[in-house]
């Protein structure tokens, strides 16, 4: 292990560098002309406007009030200062919820700081093993480990018994964190206006029926098998082709606009294009005339696909969204098996409009089970060989292979200079590359799983990450080989002895986890609350396109909360503390340090910054936990194997925690569990008893008509679909609703009352 | 490997046994006398009644008959005769898909013969690897199986491909049979006259109410949150006293019985008892007296607990039977969450009435996850280490310690004979006494675990037993060591030496297996028709005490499917025909005749004899289906094992082959497995709709209103608990019932009419 001057060495550069980061940031956003970069989310709920309307020319961009610079660290305490349920009202539960993850690791690990510091740090200083053995080479901070203590010493009790006490902390944090954000989660759930998906439930392989369409077919299923409650339902059409046209027509417009504004600063010469591939072969033609034919020739042929959807019934997928009267019969609905079938009529909770991800619903339920059995595969592959393709990609470019493919090179490659950065910095750009990349494959193949939401998405894609980094970057850094080295000596290795092995190295990687989590860990949050990417994107568009504050608007990128990449990596650090705890408690400060700062960041940004995507209310929190218990099972073993090695007859007291860890995630999952998966018909019932006692007049049906359509679907594209107003005048199906509608005597009767017949 | 001449000895022996077993059962069935032995089930059906009451003396106990016995196997194709839709009447869904298994097994196991006869055997016969070795030893069955060819030989693609051929037939015959099940499962409870069950729930951990008790705070909250559905509920007393009482009570008329037919056989002699420890000490006393006395006392106690119980708020168990006015009321309670804590009014489908294992009702939440997580823990050490008590058992049962302990029984004890007897018997004694208390031991575990009917008993007892056979039967015998030294030796193996092993010694267990599955399968199953303990039983019953035919018909014990035990074994059965079906051929006629005989025997048996305990519909079948599947990965991994010592680029094609099985079990699983855990809306809605149409005056409450009562609570001594009837004019709970039972008026037109209002 490095010396304690090495790592205050490294601990002070990085300090600095965090320092440096965090004084720009307070610097910056000061200036008025960043302001929509730092507090894009107060724009967007449109309580901020932009101060460049007041003042003289020069404060509308810089800030010459020197007493702020001053407080130039009071953001933090400002962050801070929001109580939770504002900061939920604000951001969303999602979001407040993600920052508790922070607090999490701050509730776990600070009272173990301590404790681990009064006792364990004087069991390892004074164990004197390391003093004894002249031979060796050891510094202060090996002192301060479970290296300086004698094989077979009764010392190691203490370790055994602070495993238990912190395990046991751990269940106490982890149970009451569940249950409060299982309480929030409920309130919020409670509290929440009138949401369409609470009366909505998602039908997905609805049969084929030769007589009925889709539509009728899902009309008269529930009129009969849920006749009290059914209320009206919204068809899904295949947009796949419109998606596209629409996207077509957003890049040419994108064009459009680039050119118009070429010509605004320019206006005596007319910007020209071509209209071959990428605009740059074929016939030359004035750009802005170009792009305002070809995108009104799309709007055309957007307008006839939307007719052609809406009238050809192959366009309907077998897929609806079915509304209720009542939360209590959507409830129910979405929690029952509805055909003896159980692949047909699959009944699940409407995702929000906004997070739906319409693309995969319609997949059959055969297609799902292979997809998602081939997905699988591939993620193993991805994880242990996915060093393969990389290693291919470096070994094709070195320097000969560049000569060959492409010879005009040769003069600049024979200098010095390109012949070191090529050597030295290409095979690592390959593997960053596929690191950068790497979200985005896990997210394709969440995708072609087939969830149909964004929040499932995120959660799915997380988990592949979570795997991916457990892999190659944990057990990657402890035994040091590729992924696919480790599978192929953990194949030949014993079960008793992987533990071993891995937790023997575990005390020596101390040091480089130190540093990673200086470098990974504060320097990117540090990173984050700066926003560079953003900045400088901002004021370019700000410069060269900007033109009305539409388009100001436009230019800001809020971005979001990454939580398939950056919870993953959260959960590391959680693994690195119980793993760390035990053998070498310098660890934890640093990561005290991180999970602090972090959470000051993150809140921060969640108020300022981050646009949100989706209500999800916190769906997310059961995996969160189960990865935590997953780290903790993972450290108990590898301690486990270190202690074998150190005394054999501590292994079965050690042995008994992954069991209770294994009891307590199974309690914590029945306990809680549900909550976030389910919605209880209790509840649905009170919020629904409320309702109609104080808004006896709610049209109910006017208000869920449009809820889920296709957001490609425009508003005044919708023409209600036929086979609706033919069933309302249907007196087969003879509920309460369709008698009221079928005179029009009655209809007019009902606008006049305010149609509540329907509540 | 044992020679042809050997396992054709051996065959000899065990099939000349089970000829043996077979005749005489057919000579005995034939017999008036023995007939309600053999012909219980239709002296419960009351179908038929004993031959004795006709025709002459001799002919009531020996059939004179020639003619009938020359025809002695014609109750095979009997057996054979019943189409199933009858079997189904006559037996219940249960017992009729319980011998399919076996069906099951011959239409896996048959064309698989015909395939590995004509296409393994001549490619193994013509290996010639064993003759080229001189100085082996083989045999003729050796020559037969896999051992005989070449290491590296290309005929070992014979056997990968066979083995995809046999994996494809064998997901699709259980594809087609799990289809064909779900579908007589669907069409049973379709057609199903109307069952309490259908529409109760069983609703457990209600909460405490300072205010309420606990039959009040149920009938509140179905009320408010199934206010359309909910009709009454039953709650559950604590009758484990009474339980005791009425245990106690009936043993003493047992005596009562004993003593009075002494009396009779012998009137000139009143017998005499002693009122002490089991009747060996205290006063003497008159026994018909006394234990008439005695009964009477009890009785007086039984009334005033019963008194007790239903008075006492205390003895109220936080738990009740909801019942619904239609069946899609209950399948909606069953299968939503009712609370936001889910942990507080858990509802399931109520268990058929005598499925109902009572003891188990009321254990709350925490409880159970501790006492499961216990079991499992139980399970794990006795799996492993039952050899452990049982070695040190042995220990003391040798001669020196008998003969400390009871010093009298030394001269016996120097007898060469018996010391022979102690040394040679005792030892194994200790085991099979084990062996045989297993699966009570097992069920016992299972009732701890809290299951609340005696089905899922039988099914989780059923897994706990196929774990135990697998670790200690078959493992056990292919790598013989106990299982504790398996588990070590496992351990420090690595992952991919564990196939390995054990799949190399596999072909030289073959004739093992053979004799094991003659002896163990033939046999057993021989001697399951001869019902020799029944027999014996029934016929000195009938000697010593049966007096009226009511006695006689106590004195019949038909007996019933041991599912917990039997199934397991079965399985067994299953993993070495897949184990075997490409290493050595030869074992699969041995299997097919098992198969074969034991499910027309289990056939004749389930017409015949054994007595229906209750019916789950069939609810184990998804179990089965697991456990073939995971004894086809356990054979898949396996012959990877044995494969990669005689080829290694045998290996990856293999290694497919589990994968394809876990998404085929995965497949079927959420195909097929929901049909037997969850009721569908739409065919609940169905059968009330029919039902309505058809008995329109049909009065529900009345119907429901004792189903779900304890058995120990004889019928008129239930009063109806005052809590409901208060709450029937109670006017805070306006439900359409309330309001028409709420005058006596309306409550006596009710009478008229009917009562017909509750549906």
């Amino acid at each position: 292990m490095a010396s304690l001057q090495d790592i205050g060495m490294s601990a002070a550069v990085n300090i600095i560098t965090a320092l440096i980061f965090l004084m720009v940031f307070a610097m910056l956003r000061l200036q008025p002309f960043n302001d929509r970069v730092y507090f894009p989310k107060w724009y967007l709920k449109g309580i901020r406007s932009s101060p460049t309307h007041s003042g003289n020319i020069m404060r509308k961009f810089v800030n010459l009030d020197c007493r702020t610079y001053l407080r130039f660290l009071n953001w933090m305490p400002a962050a801070l200062r929001m109580p939770e349920p504002e900061l939920i009202d604000h951001a969303g539960l999602d979001s407040s919820v993600y920052v508790r993850i922070y607090l999490l690791g701050l509730k776990i690990f600070a009272p173990i700081t301590v404790l681990a510091f009064g006792i364990l740090v004087p069991v390892n200083w004074t164990g004197g093993t390391l003093e004894k053995n002249k031979d060796l080479t050891f510094s202060d901070l090996d002192k301060l480990s479970i290296s300086n203590i004698e094989l077979g010493s009764q010392r190691f009790w203490a370790h055994v018994g602070m495993a238990y006490v912190f395990t046991f902390w751990t269940y106490y944090v982890l149970y009451m964190e569940y249950k409060k954000i299982q309480s929030m989660r409920l309130h919020f759930l409670a509290t929440a206006g009138r949401r369409p998906d609470h009366f909505t439930v998602l039908v997905r392989n609805v049969p084929p029926d030769p007589d009925e369409s889709v539509s009728e077919h899902v009309e008269h299923f529930f009129s009969v098998n849920h006749h009290d409650h059914y209320l009206t339902h919204q068809v899904v059409y295949n947009t796949n082709e419109l998606a596209k046209l629409v996207e077509n027509r957003k890049s040419l417009e994108n064009w459009f606009v680039y050119y118009e504004n070429k010509s605004i600063r320019n206006p005596n010469k007319r910007p020209t294009t071509k209209t071959g591939l990428f605009g740059i072969l074929g016939k030359t033609v004035d750009a802005i005339d170009y792009y305002k034919a070809e995108i009104e020739k799309l709007r055309k042929e957007e307008a006839a696909e939307r007719e052609r959807i809406i009238s050809d019934p192959a366009a309907l997928m077998p897929v609806a969204f079915v509304s209720f009267k009542s939360r209590w019969g959507a409830a129910v609905c979405a929690q029952t098996q509805q055909s003896s079938n159980p692949t047909l009529w699959l009944t699940d909770w409407a995702p929000e409009p906004r997070d739906v991800y319409w693309s995969n619903l319609s997949i059959p339920f055969v297609e799902l089970t292979i997809r998602r059995f081939l997905m699988a595969v591939a993620l193993f592959f991805l994880t242990f060989f996915f060093m393969i393709p990389i290693a291919f990609v470096q070994s094709l470019a070195n320097i000969e292979g560049i000569e060959k493919v492409m010879p005009f090179l040769r003069p600049v490659m024979e200098w010095e200079l390109t012949k070191s950065f090529i050597q030295g910095i290409l095979p690592g750009i390959a593997l960053k590359i596929f690191l950068i990349l790497l979200p985005t494959i896990l997210m394709t193949m969440s995708k072609i799983e087939g969830y149909i939401s964004l929040s499932s998405l995120d959660r799915r894609s997380a988990s592949k990450y979570y795997l991916f980094i457990l892999v190659n970057v944990f057990l990657g850094s402890v035994i040091t080989g590729t992924a696919f080295q480790q599978l192929d000596s953990f194949l030949h290795q014993s079960a008793d002895a992987i533990p071993k092995t891995v937790g023997m190295s575990i005390p020596m990687k101390a040091t480089f986890f130190i540093t990673y989590i200086m470098v990974d860990g504060w320097a990117s949050v540090a990173a984050e609350i700066l926003r560079l990417k953003p900045l400088i994107v901002f004021h370019l568009k700000n410069t060269f396109i900007v033109k009305t504050d539409q388009d100001r608007e436009q230019a800001m990128d809020p971005g979001c909360l990454e939580f398939a990449s950056s919870e993953p990596r959260i959960q590391l650090y959680f693994l690195l503390g119980f793993v760390y705890f035990v053998v070498a408690p310098i660890f934890l400060p640093f990561l005290l340090v991180f999970f602090g700062l972090a959470y000051v960041v993150f809140r921060h940004q969640i108020i300022n910054v981050y646009n949100q995507q989706y209500e999800s209310a916190a769906a997310f929190w059961p995996d969160v936990v189960k990865r935590v218990i997953i780290a903790m099972i993972i450290s108990q073993l590898l301690l486990m194997g270190l202690m074998s090695t150190k005394d054999g007859s501590l292994t079965i007291p050690i042995l008994v925690l992954p069991l209770l860890t294994i009891w307590f995630h199974i309690y914590c999952k029945t306990r809680f569990e549900p909550a976030f998966v389910k919605f209880p018909l209790q509840d649905a019932m009170v919020k629904d008893t409320l309702e109609r006692a104080t808004e006896p007049l709610l049209n109910l049906r006017a208000y869920l008509q449009d809820a889920y359509v296709h957001p490609d679907f425009h508003r005044e594209d919708i023409e209600r679909p036929l086979a609706i107003d033919e069933e309302e005048n249907n007196l087969l199906v003879p509920t309460k609703r369709t008698s009221y509608r079928s005179t029009p005597k009655d209809s007019k009767y009902n606008s006049e009352i305010g149609s509540d017949c329907d509540v």
